[in-house]
């Protein structure tokens, strides 16, 4: 059970923004300034800057300043972690009509020895 | 992109917490009446039909009421959605190593013919 996971929590949260999955979507192809990453969003760098905290404080994503710019990069692990409670449920949901396919095929064994 | 695509945000806000994580966990199994899945949670049933109503917001779940009997089921398309979202990410995240790999073969080629 992952009822305590509060990392689950930060990450669905951090992914719940249409702007912020954008920032994931760019950052997974390399590594970006956050000027060139705020560039397509029609917002204040503030507001953006924020976004960009959120996806910090989930693990995310990583910065790192050089001089005067600031350098953001993708963390993947984070994002593994969140593909796993996926694959959970996916598991859980075939596992449901594997249990069914065992139940037919014995009924089917039962209706043959009669 | 799916920089509009208002479906997402709503899928991940709400898997961003863990009672409705649990239930969405608990219905992957199979149906379940709202007595019976409400019953782990330590919270006031009005506060619990809340967060169903979240998931069902987000068509994570569905529900149907037979006398004085409401059942809620999981909808495994939303969930899909999101695990597509994932493998766009992680297949953007690949071909930049297999980019790299290309970069580096074609540097060693170049080292080759010299």
């Amino acid at each position: 059970m992952d009822k305590y996971d509060t990392s689950l929590d930060t990450i669905f949260h951090a992914l719940a923004d249409p702007t912020r999955r954008a920032v994931v979507q760019r950052l997974v192809k390399g590594p970006a300034p956050v000027k060139e990453l705020a560039e397509p969003h029609d917002m204040a760098l503030p507001s953006f800057m924020k976004h960009l905290g959120v996806l910090e404080d989930a693990g995310l994503i990583a910065s790192e300043k050089q001089g005067r710019v600031r350098t953001c990069s993708f963390n993947p692990e984070k994002l593994a972690a969140a593909e796993k409670w996926f694959d959970q449920q996916r598991a859980l949901w075939a596992s449901r009509f594997d249990n069914l396919d065992t139940l037919l095929a014995s009924m089917q064994e039962g209706n043959d020895e009669t």
